[in-house]
């Protein structure tokens, strides 16, 4: 489907010869001025890709040829879009922004309007329940994976608008490790602890809560009153014998796009306060409208889908680094990598056909100024071109800044992040091959006005709205992992060898495990 | 050089038909327990790699005609290496491993001797002032790049080893909200604040610490009783009438290897205590030997390096996950990536030779089991194989374990290691397409007992070692880093016309810089 587009065999012929930043007069003001999009408060600064109105025509074509906005559509009004034809599949809807569609102008399409009404009553349920229960001043929370790189992303990234008072914990890994550096910090008595799991029957996180649950019973504290369960309604875990209360999701979220759903949502109404949890829930539903009604030339979250796929499948760069100038962001780039590498790292499109191209790549990066101080120079000077998407801001987050030599701080940051950019496009010749730098490293910038509640739940949605559109452009399902069942099956096999060794009758025969366990 | 020894030659026709390990009878238990080393208590695990005898032979043939064991003897005896011939260049020494280098057997060439004596006299004085201040409770540590990402790997590796009310924060990041939420939570007078920057004249760090002082002021807290200076001996920064105290680094030890210098040693020695600091030295040195005295076939560091150049030069894979399973070393992959791709990030050889082969991959990677969760999703089933260097850990650090279903979380932890080595090399066949798993991942498993100060001494070395070793047979300098440069002249400009547009009378002509500005 993909490569049989018209607009794939145009893009094909146009990345013989892509623009040569380098070149004078190639990357002018005028181009800066002009290569850049605005909307919600965010502009997309593409004057550094290497484009021209040409490929983003061909571009804005490929959207078109695969009705791109139909399927973003289609997935907020809640079809089945989740599933492989003609084979065994999950068979789902894709229903994250109706977690968010709580305001006005909400979808009226049957199972997205039936999707919003549960999610509102679990937030009712929220609000109610912290406002009962504000004697708490930690709260810990138990999950892996979905339930834990954005929720901890975002924790992270407001830290500056927290209660006084109210602290964060998150223990994920079945490393033992994980959950005694934790339980060390917190008084068990003011702690509530939160455990994520849409099954019921996470393995890593059952581990960690029994872990908890006997500490907490060892200093005398009855789990019962502190324990929270975020669920599926239904699921082993939703008993209301174990737990002070539970909230719930359903299978139409997935566990990396769950992060405004009830797996985000009481972590951060907790040290946020609710109303400021909800400015969160409004910035990704101003962002989901966007997306699903934006023509492409004036779409983020498509437009960035679609330099991604030149860059990806045209110009043949395996990698992408997201960098936010903005120390906040820290853990974003670690929740990017796992909504991204997770829903596009697939290799067969949606009839089970192998991909005859690349799909999902390396997505990595961290925070600058400090990658500038690191692993910059392999971007500047390396064998391999690595494509970047940049994040700023004009304001900080805490007001005190201060002025030293004419700039303050946030100056200082904003002009490293555009110098970044234009070095990196236009590079710079030198008779000393070591002062040489090639340029044409594609790149272009996100930047918005500040990290707030609202702006970072517009961001949550402009990622996960990127990485669904590249899905439906690659026509591959970005919403199931399959890829993660072969380790849990052969995990299993050697823990029996474990527990076999210490509760004879229960033999497993792993002949390449056992080779293993000689080693311990 | 490299693409001109016989052995490149070789391993290329080899690379034709690597060995399949989806093959039956390809993995058998025999070849676990075969493609195996053992030294200083670590196990290299290899038989997941695409390798057979033949090319291992061919390998460890590389490693010979490029005289890698050579150049890491030089290197540890204070040879310039650090060149480029024929071009102005850094022309220096390259001796971090002076630094720990303080036991018996001590090296005995001049510079390298000189070094080690230098690094001794520090230690004495750091141990003298850590006796007399014993009264802190706080450390803060501003710096950036390799004055940050090792120490603060570091730190947190062994967080389970810290003294109770010993408490190191880090500031990095221009960005101001990064000084604002460290300082929200530090009480000045009981604080420690180390500056580190070799040339004194970090951009960055010198912003920062003005910050500080201003807060410290602020609060009545003389900074000249708190701030320490951690810099080259007569920099900007080496001034007695400002610090409480001076530790010195050399141009010798390159920022990205300067853990074991003063650069880690001050926080290290502050937080553990000064002997189980030492253990850190003198895990480090015994890999120092071990590198420059085990023949190729039984040299952790330089086995583990030709395994990276097949993958990369050979099987042709751009980038390399580092997974270690221990939630301890969380932020140790980003220390590795910087140390890896700021030095193997160049495109010309040391006689100034654009490179006809990619060197440098880039390096990412989170702790597992938690990726198993994320992105682990695209190394099964992406388009894209990529090589994993796993590590490992018999025992936890803390002493409490649970037991559930007969095995404890560590057992659980070590059989998902064990499993998803083994998943991602032999893979799953299918009628489902989407349960297909096409395996031929390659993997390798560094296994040790237990993360103790002294084992993440020779883990940091043995990395160290591994990037030298990959420089020494591609011929590159693997210590400068000409590519940060451009990006701070354009910086520059950009901050001029900050700063003009307040204090006119400097102006600067920059319309690139100017067209982004107007975003602001």
């Amino acid at each position: 489907m993909f490569t049989r587009t018209k607009a794939f065999e145009l893009l094909q012929a146009l990345s013989s010869h892509p623009i040569d930043l380098t070149h004078p007069g190639a990357l002018t003001p005028e181009r800066i001025g002009s290569y850049s999009i605005e909307a919600l408060g965010f502009h997309l600064l593409y004057g550094t890709e290497r484009v021209n109105k040409e490929v983003i025509e061909a571009l804005c074509q490929l959207a078109k040829e695969s009705h791109a906005l139909e399927k973003m559509r289609a997935m907020q009004a809640g079809e089945v879009l989740n599933r492989i034809e003609g084979y065994e599949s999950e068979n789902r809807s894709v229903l994250h922004t109706a977690m968010r569609d709580v305001f006005d102008e909400r979808q009226t399409a049957p199972a997205a309007k039936d999707a919003s009404d549960r999610a509102s009553r679990e937030l009712h349920k929220l609000k109610k329940f912290l406002e009962e229960t504000d004697g708490y001043t930690d709260l810990i929370q138990i999950g892996i994976g979905g339930s834990d790189l954005g929720p901890r992303a975002l924790c992270i990234a407001l830290q500056a608008f927290h209660k006084p008072h109210k602290k964060i914990h998150f223990i994920s890994n079945v490393d033992p490790d994980d959950a005694n550096a934790v339980l060390k910090n917190v008084d068990p008595k003011k702690t509530l602890v939160v455990i994520v799991s849409k099954s019921g029957t996470t393995l890593e996180t059952l581990t960690n809560e029994e872990f908890v649950r006997e500490r907490f019973k060892a200093t005398g504290v009855d789990p019962k009153r502190h324990f929270i369960a975020v669920t599926g309604e239904k699921s082993p875990m939703d008993d209301p014998s174990r737990y002070l209360a539970s909230f719930y999701m359903w299978d139409f979220v997935g566990g990396r796009y769950s992060a405004t759903s009830m797996v985000g949502a009481v972590m951060l109404a907790f040290s946020l306060g609710y109303d400021a949890f909800e400015e969160v829930l409004k910035g990704a539903h101003e962002m989901d409208v966007h997306a699903r009604e934006a023509e492409p030339h004036h779409n983020l979250p498509l437009l960035s889908a679609l330099f991604g796929i030149w860059n990806r499948n045209f110009l043949k760069l395996p990698t992408v680094a997201v960098i936010p100038y903005s120390q906040a962001l820290l853990r974003f780039p670690a929740h990017l990598q796992q909504l991204d590498m997770e829903s596009n790292g697939k290799r067969i499109d949606k009839e089970g056909h192998p991909c005859p191209f690349s799909t999902g790549p390396v997505i990595w990066g961290e925070p600058g100024t400090n990658g500038q101080h690191s692993f910059y120079q392999l971007i500047h000077q390396g064998t391999d071109p690595i494509p970047l998407e940049f994040i700023g801001f004009r304001k900080s987050q805490y007001p005190k800044d201060l002025e030293i030599q004419h700039t303050t701080s946030q100056e200082k940051l904003l002009s490293n992040l555009f110098a970044q950019s234009l070095a990196l496009a236009i590079g710079q010749k030198s008779e000393n091959p070591n002062k040489f730098f090639p340029g044409n490293r594609p790149n272009r910038i996100l930047l918005a006005d500040q990290l707030t509640p609202k702006t970072l739940g517009a961001l949550l949605a402009f990622y996960e709205h990127k990485v669904a559109f590249q899905g439906f452009i690659w026509n591959i399902n970005s919403f199931d992992q399959e890829g993660v069942q072969l380790g849990k099956v052969l995990a299993g096999k050697i823990l029996g060898l474990f527990s076999a060794s210490k509760a004879p009758g229960k033999p497993t025969s792993f002949p390449l495990g056992e080779a293993y366990l000689k080693y311990l």
